[in-house]
């Protein structure tokens, strides 16, 4: 990781830490307690990776920062709800997250339903209050796209999936119609929306970078089961080998180790090859596949 | 009740019934098992009391019915997901709805939770892929209001509210402002958005309209108050007496049964006077208006 991507990339967490700060209502705004519950669950932690990919999109496009800013949020704060959700007692049961308590641990059940429903709510709210696209019909369109990639048929849908089959054996395609939806979606809806905040893409370079995301969102969810199967619990700031001790399927507990390693190296080697057609304009989007797929390894 | 508005009612009941029917995932649709669940969750019961408001609204504003039934079902779905998350053993705790299980019961937690996410994404889906207002930027005005209405300054935040002062005694001022919160939000914005799909109405008429909708809101909530602390669980379709048993503040524990009867009569006259000044136009609000507050008396 470069000095100058280090510095891209921390100054473009925390425009959305303060944008995120300044947009969630304040712990003095009723209902107190809920409001805290949303700020404990979103403000001061995460990689914020999925707003990378946005920004490094809204590059391509020479989108307006603000725009994509808001937008990176937008898909942060439904990421961030579904992390409320999953760590609850009916789904994932964990205590931990990002280093720290989880919300129905800190506030209680009913606050983390309420909280994650919230921040799901906040995220169309942010995409439909000011214009960030060049005209509003395309903005009807990213609403659409994040509400499909958010939803039964998207990430929610690979969230079901997933539970159904705890303890199952799946095959390998069941493994990533899997991850397509349960994180590949909201990764392909940060990077098309960041691209969309302009019109200077064409149709087929839309088309391009929508099949760059699909790699990086199923690259991405490899080194996930990789890291969660290799990781302690102290470096990955969550509870570590939940998976296994699930005996939920995962490309490790399907390939193996070294497979999924390879797997992770191939689709990052698709994903390069779409970012090479669009030359030095792709760079951030290179550089935050390289932080996302090589993290911690 | 006339035959008049019996007919017209039932029309938009089936209405809404078939497009929700058509819209939401088959059940040969992976995952199964939450498509079954949010189809169970939204088809076959409910008085569709929303979606009426909108339709009601809609022919105010002499505005398209096939945009005023996206736009109702929009609405339905966000009530819909908040029963089934109300109902659930960190909230309510209730086994009963409309007259049948849970979504809880009848699948289980984690199935209910993911159910009562996927539909409300599913509004923002419907209120972003087909036009439904005359211009592009009134409907991104119309998401941004379902959004309002349904967050944490709307409807859950009422929730929130309501659950942070159970087994407390509210003041009048308290009681409603959760009430315009929980259930007062929604109903405005089915009426506002149902306005809203044609561009017909003034500014100054949106405004009387939205006023209207406040007093029916606050008006819907009082009578829901009296017909859990009266009704028997056989005619309501769903536990009774269930707020008195929790020790929720209601307008019946904090003003009497008569003094919230009076309460209803009083808002549903603000609400007649703001009609009025529409005339002949405004027939299906009224007797909407009419439909809600003197339901089961």
């Amino acid at each position: 990781m470069t000095t100058d991507f280090q510095n891209w990339a921390s100054q473009r967490q925390t425009a959305i830490e303060t944008f995120l700060d300044r947009r969630l209502p304040g712990t003095d705004c009723v209902p107190v307690r809920l409001h805290q519950a949303m700020r404990y669950s979103v403000l001061g932690g995460g990689k914020r990776v999925r707003p990378l990919l946005a920004f490094a999109a809204g590059e391509l496009s020479q989108a307006d920062d603000q725009r994509v800013t808001i937008v990176a949020a937008a898909v942060e704060l439904i990421h961030a709800y579904s992390l409320v959700h999953d760590d609850m007692p009916c789904m994932d049961d964990d205590i931990l997250r990002r280093g720290k308590s989880t919300c129905h641990i800190e506030f209680d059940e009913a606050t983390a339903l309420l909280t994650g429903d919230s921040l799901q709510t906040l995220a169309f709210e942010l995409l439909s209050e000011k214009r960030l696209s060049d005209d509003a019909d395309t903005q009807l369109m990213m609403i659409k796209q994040l509400a499909n990639a958010s939803g039964s048929r998207g990430m929610a849908g690979g969230q079901a999936f997933d539970l159904d089959n705890v303890g199952k054996t799946l095959t390998l395609p069941e493994l990533e119609f899997m991850h397509i939806h349960k994180t590949g979606a909201l990764i392909r809806a940060a990077v098309m929306l960041g691209a969309r905040c302009s019109n200077r893409l064409s149709d087929a370079q839309l088309e391009k970078l929508d099949h760059f995301a699909k790699c990086v969102g199923l690259a991405f969810q490899v080194v996930d089961d990789l890291l969660d199967a290799e990781a302690t619990t102290a470096t990955l700031g969550k509870t570590a080998g939940k998976d296994a001790e699930n005996n939920k399927p995962t490309y490790v507990s399907i390939l193996g180790i070294r497979e999924a390693r390879d797997r992770a190296e191939k689709l990052q080697y698709d994903a390069d090859r779409v970012l090479n057609e669009f030359g030095n304009a792709a760079i951030r989007l290179r550089q935050v596949t390289d932080f996302i797929i090589k993290r911690k390894f």
